[in-house]
């Protein structure tokens, strides 16, 4: 740890329940809306995905009564489940925001823990959107600080499991008032279950470890409101946070600028749900396809020079399924190629099982270039007939040099809305949505993403 | 990890689904027996502290039916609080069980998920030990795994909070009857939630901890009940529960003579409701406090040696309060010498603000030396007529050198459930775990647990 301790605890507690909405400059709180956005259509999109549904059968029969609402869907249950499954939600389509610099996904467990408050006491859209703000931005610089450089941490640590509990714990906090004493000490209950392990990605697990953190932090609040006690200084404390997730922690990375520069203006979205490493591929793949419109059989060879972290994380030639499908670049240029879309059919397991899709998987070769950029790559696409195509993709859609335009983040989450929503509900609430500074009752967006 | 991959997840299982009552020995039957005596009078003690109402009253509002009874008290809640609120008591006063080697607490979360479970579903009583025992095995095993050399651990996570889980996924995974395939799922998904950090100790989160890792335990062997998925091999995996919680695990610990060489033997109990490197001075400090019966102003000087741990862990001179007390061999030693007593009253923040204790906590002096063993100490008391008394202890009570012996288990056991239970209900309470191998149905110790 460093000479004079930082103290972050106190700091984001500060940033927490100190900074007004209109202290945060224009930018932030249209990213805060754009993340919110976001994550409000990936949760009506994975709203009824299968593990959601075994989560809620599973945990139903011990869920209280009925305060908060389940978005997408019909239930409501108690506010601490409620968090649990629309996080789940949120990110099981893993089509949900990424930090570009820590690789986090904040804004599910944030949002799912504003909703459920705000459906138990009242809640403006302004201070909703306030408190998802800080929460969002607590998280992306507590995974900075264990993660990004000149922080050392590890690989094998979930960062939006292990973050966003203590985010979530700063939303509710000061969505509920408490003082600076009780904040800190919200922060260090949620700490307590900090938790998150990679060798369950690829599972169900990958979109439980933010719903646990989502609710821990919820919880987290209720607990230390209660009087329940703990560290005041659990971020930088001996054995603390930071010094059990990063070899080498780097507080700086917290407090720096603090509430005046703003790491929630890093964060992304993706255009095409699975790895953020695929989407260059995808580009290529599809701006092939709709010049080509190549059946499956006429595609002799694709090749590819792709950034090494691609195939590091995503080399799985033949995913066994949709969440190994979702990590497998393989599948989705094969899918992009024949479908000339992009989106969340293409990963279903039965887009795996396509035998047209499956074979043309064996007919992509992959090198891989230090020098071709995280945000780009090289595609050749050879058809049986003799044509050879080729595309070179630098600053991806949904990447930093080319952020998802707002009119296409409301075309995705009028995507992921069909067949959840009506169409006139889908579009009141994303007008909700983007004029929650307005809204009297933030309650009134869990209510009109209710599903009938 | 080693170069052949240790399969300790599968083994875990196999111990966990394939050991009937009758292939253990009878003193592991024995010794889980005394575990479970220990640890519900422990919960019994702890039932009524200020965190168990404090976190009662915090989560209440979001409970479930009532499917499960604290113990201890009047209310019953979902299984899943209560195995929280049970969990959380049975470890509040730090009066439960340690194992020997790996300093973990294993007992609380395995007795409060086996009990809720045992009241949503028949359990025979012998059942409800046989998987008590696993799950207390499984605890001491990966804790060994991840902190007992060759094991290259860190002081900093919570052992009791990181392994308690997955024991009590096995406990649930047998009692629900779960095959091999998904009891490997369960431990994944308690996996994701293994957390708990030492900066966090000294604050009510000290037993949240393992309160956390009971109800993470029980909902994991649900949520695997219903499909959802997770690694197989979540314990030895690459980013797995191991490689995360150790510099060097070591997993033979989990699975060399599994089944056959018993850790639950290992398996030792308090005579005082203190950190256990504190209770070779308490020890001695009744002893010469029965001998010598000192008013507190009658004691002028008292001359201490002890091992490095004592003075390391349990330095503080003045406690803020019991929490900080529970970790202050100044306190236990200045009680003790005063009341002729160490139980729960000598920890109470009455007792650390009672003036003769305060007073002579300044006139203990310390010195520590290796050469005194662990579980050792020696202690020289000067009155001020002149007397000096002193005495040497090795092998304190508790030690696995002087175990704990069945009569003073039961006395434990008396003591705590005194004011809790009426007398004739406590003793037939005792007489139950004692003899649980008998019992038809293993809810009636939750039932019987039950106070008016």
């Amino acid at each position: 740890m460093a000479d004079t301790p930082i103290e972050a605890t106190a700091a984001l507690a500060r940033l927490a329940l100190d900074t007004p909405l209109a202290a945060m400059p224009q930018n932030v709180r249209h990213e805060g809306i754009r993340s919110l956005v976001n994550v409000l259509g990936c949760t009506l999109g994975g709203a009824r995905h299968e593990a959601v549904q075994k989560t809620w059968a599973a945990l139903a029969p011990f869920a209280g009564s009925p305060q908060a609402s389940l978005l997408g869907r019909s239930e409501r249950t108690d506010a601490l489940t409620a968090a649990l499954i629309n996080t789940l939600a949120s990110s099981v389509n893993t089509f949900d925001d990424t930090h570009a610099e820590a690789i986090v996904h904040p804004s599910g467990p944030v949002m799912a823990t504003v909703l459920a408050l705000a459906e138990m006491r009242p809640v403006s859209g302004a201070e909703a959107l306030a408190a998802f703000i800080v929460g969002v931005e607590a998280i992306c610089r507590l995974s900075k600080a264990v993660s990004v450089a000149p922080a050392k941490g590890s690989i094998a640590w979930s960062q939006t499991g292990i973050a966003c509990g203590i985010g979530a714990s700063l939303a509710a906090a000061r969505l509920m008032r408490l003082d600076h004493d009780t904040t800190r000490i919200a922060i260090g209950i949620a700490a307590a279950q900090a938790s998150g392990i990679r060798a369950l990605h690829g599972t169900h697990c990958t979109p439980m470890m933010p719903a646990n953190a989502g609710q821990a932090g919820l919880r987290a609040a209720f607990m230390a409101a209660a009087g329940i006690t703990s560290s005041r200084t659990a971020i930088e404390a001996r054995y603390g946070f930071a010094e059990c997730f990063a070899d080498t922690p780097h507080l700086a990375h917290v407090t720096t600028g603090l509430g005046e520069r703003w790491e929630i203006l890093g964060n992304t979205y993706k255009p095409y749900p699975c790895g953020i490493v695929i989407h260059p591929l995808i580009d290529a793949a599809l701006d092939i396809s709709r010049q080509a419109k190549p059946s499956p059989e006429a595609i002799a060879k694709v090749e590819i020079r792709a950034n090494p972290a691609a195939m590091a994380l995503c080399f799985r030639r033949h995913p066994k399924d949709e969440f190994e499908g979702q990590v497998s670049l393989y599948q989705w240029v094969a899918a992009a190629l024949i479908r000339g879309r992009a989106g969340i059919p293409e990963g279903t397991d039965q887009a795996i099982a396509e035998p047209g899709i499956a074979a043309l998987r064996d007919r992509i070769e992959v090198a891989t270039d230090p020098a071709v950029p995280h945000d780009g790559a090289d595609m050749a696409v050879t058809l049986t007939d003799g044509r050879r195509m080729s595309r070179t993709i630098r600053d991806c859609i949904g990447s930093r040099g080319r952020p998802m335009m707002d009119a296409e983040l409301d075309a995705k989450f009028g995507s992921a809305a069909d067949g959840v929503l009506r169409a006139p509900e889908a579009g009141a609430l994303l007008a909700a949505a983007r004029g929650i500074e307005r809204l009297d009752d933030a309650a009134g967006l869990a209510r009109a993403a209710r599903s009938a």
